[in-house]
């Protein structure tokens, strides 16, 4: 085991390379995940920094890194090209030599001459260039090995002009290879070195829909200031779709306290809560829907046709989606859905009258067992005093009957649509509620 | 003006501050966005830092961030809870005091009584505390404002424990506020300050989409070779979309040099290439068909909708769509659609048949001018030996008749799906090619 600060969780650092992130051509997603996955293994993540592709800058921040860290994690600049700097940086850095691994090299010949090429091209020989001391970690994904150094096992006595130097994890810019790399390759290394220090945590995320961030933390932070556990932490992720609770516990069985946690928060979340494996409310309504053998149709106006391209973005979702009809203009309202005229001309194309019509009028020509409809003044223009722009009207129908109801959406167009869009696949999910949950909406 | 190093253009440092970006819970958004608008504005990004809600660590990443720049720029901390930090932070790092902003006291206690509150609650009052020295910019969208630190202008003469200190800007972190504040309120004083020594610059974006990157970059690096400007810079930022190309231009006359480069590779760029003040190829398309009054509708497959729901994303598409049907089983391309049970036997659902069939369709349920349809094997299941994953027939259909083609796309589902509809989408905006580029296929 390493040992470096003896307190607390380990204390880790990610510097990400590549002057598309300094001109903001490139959003680093690199960074984020790597905060995310080093947080879910335990560590305290202390910093993040970016430059560009020049050899001081690099070494100046690899500098910066080193200092408190007990882990930097370091991408980009490992590429074939003269514009790929990472390696000279760190001789520059920590006054480390470069030595060319054979077995890189080897495998880098092979790979090429599968390919049919006769010669190694002069300039992929830098790709086996490896900092004296550290080990190339072969890379299944592209070309560039990930690189480990560990000060303890470091084969040259000379490693690192640096007071405790952190262990160092240089891996490649290109996401899929660096994802591979870190949770894949370097995982057993990372826990080998750091493992006994990692606080035992444990983690959920409860998801919720159709209630504001400020309202649910009220309600939350009331109940757990007077029955909550300390050690539990509740983090709040609020997006269009809904809020996203994180909980995390550390200290012993965490997963008991969690699902202590989960069961006093039951009676706030429930009818706001979904589950699914992923993060969206339409893969947990094509499995409710799946599992009772149900099938279902939609007539979108203001979506637009968005929430049947996410119930059909599931795999397998040809199951349960049969298809439906995006009724933008009163034509199709009318001609396609069958709505009567008289019903648009009174009441408007924005009204429970229409929503109903729709959902049945989809559901009959589909044909399927569920039809909802979404009809609504998305924005910017188009709302009046009676039904201003945010207003929408949904309807549910099956063999059993059929409801309607009205939301007001805050925000501009497209949060209107993806709010409205949201809302719809709730009461869908409610309303296919599995054995024991049964609602009165059950069809 | 202010003098830091004469050379080249200033340099800015990005701070961001948040233990939401360390621990990998939200993308970092503002600091891609500030990075764009800074080196858009002429300044080179030197770097950029993200640390957490920590007073000791925002300090030593300021003395950092001082450190070898002109501009540093800094976002969150400001609001009113304890959890933030960053003035706390300013004084630990350059020595300066807080002092309580009159102006910005005055106008929160004018926006609470508004709101019809009594009193200002005491924890508000941390918002109107400002370094000594420097400059609060009113916040119009949130509570927080943004503070402007010139070191040669500031008002304490102690300000500052630092060699040649950067002018330093202080943002809210919530993006819609940090942004305003930016490219609004402070933008004056940006360009006050370092202006003149911004090199003279324009930047251009062209828009093209299937051609693969490298086939692309091939092209127009072979034609630039030997015709190109060397100062003239071309950047290429692939997505399933497509591939922008932004040009920039530094150097005497940059409009003129950019407009020679862009007629030099008009030729390249002709059957890929598409128009729009946004990004989005759907937005060009409805300018097209909204010039010539036409209307669209869709049968969509494999898509799903998503077609649909761009196309309905634009504001006043009503008027260019009419609507269309998600035609997910053959149920609803036979019963709705109008597609022959024959048809679908002998060729298949993924065919030219019945892509045609659905186009034509499609066409004569809505009405509309014109019919697009598309029909394909998005995977991960339904491919075979004859379609595999990624087949896509693709059909357009008018009054002066209907072609059909096929694609066969890369990737998994989501970026089948993807292209698949961006490919849609092309199609169309060809075909309803504007007076002086009309295609064979205009309708």
């Amino acid at each position: 085991m390493y040992v470096g600060e003896p307190e607390g969780p380990p204390r880790a650092r990610i510097l990400t390379i590549g002057d598309e992130l300094l001109s903001g051509e490139r959003m680093d997603g690199n960074s984020r995940w790597l905060a995310r996955h080093l947080h879910g293994l335990g560590f305290q993540v202390a910093g993040m920094e970016s430059v560009g592709d020049d050899e001081p800058a690099i070494a100046q921040a690899l500098t910066r890194g080193s200092s408190g860290a007990d882990f930097l994690v370091v991408t980009g600049g490992l590429g074939p090209t003269l514009d790929d700097r990472t390696r000279e940086a760190v001789v520059l850095a920590w006054g480390v030599r470069l030595r060319t691994d054979q077995g890189i090299l080897a495998e880098l010949r092979r790979r090429f001459e599968q390919r049919g090429f006769q010669k190694l091209p002069e300039t992929n020989r830098r790709i086996a260039l490896v900092p004296e001391g550290a080990d190339p970690l072969m890379n299944e994904r592209g070309s560039a090995p990930a690189i480990w150094f560990h000060p303890e096992t470091a084969r040259d006595g000379a490693f690192f002009r640096a007071d405790s130097p952190p262990v160092v994890l240089l891996l490649p810019g290109v996401p899929d290879e660096m994802r591979h790399l870190m949770a894949e390759v370097a995982e057993p290394r990372i826990r080998d070195t750091f493992g006994s220090r990692f606080a035992p945590h444990s983690t959920r995320i409860l998801l919720t829909t159709g209630i504001p961030e400020s309202e649910l933390a009220g309600r939350i932070e009331e109940l757990l200031d007077r029955e909550g556990d300390e050690d539990v932490e509740v983090a709040y992720r609020p997006s269009l779709r809904g809020v996203e609770l994180g909980l995390r516990a550390t200290g012993p069985e965490t997963d008991l306290r969690l699902d202590r946690v989960e069961s006093l928060l039951g009676p706030i979340l429930a009818p706001y809560r979904y589950d699914t494996d992923g993060l969206d409310l339409a893969e947990a309504v094509g499995r409710r829907l799946a599992a009772r053998r149900w099938t279902v149709a939609l007539a979108e106006s203001c979506t637009g046709g968005e929430v049947l391209g996410r119930l059909t973005s599931i795999p397998g979702s040809s199951a349960w989606v049969q298809g439906g009809v995006v009724a933008y203009s009163n034509h199709v309202k009318r001609d396609l859905l069958g709505v009567a005229e008289e019903t648009l001309e009174t009441h408007g194309a924005v009204s429970e009258a229409v929503a109903r019509e729709m959902a049945q009028g989809v559901r009959r020509i589909v044909p399927a067992r569920v039809g909802v409809s979404i009809t609504g003044v998305a924005g910017p223009g188009g709302g009046s005093m009676e039904k201003p722009v945010g207003t929408v009207w949904f309807a549910l129908a099956h063999d059993g009957g059929c409801r309607a109801e009205k939301v007001r959406f805050p925000g501009p167009r497209a949060e209107v649509r993806e709010r409205a869009g949201q809302h719809a696949l709730h009461l869908l999910y409610q309303a296919v509620a599995g054995e024991g949950s049964q609602s009165e909406a059950d069809p």
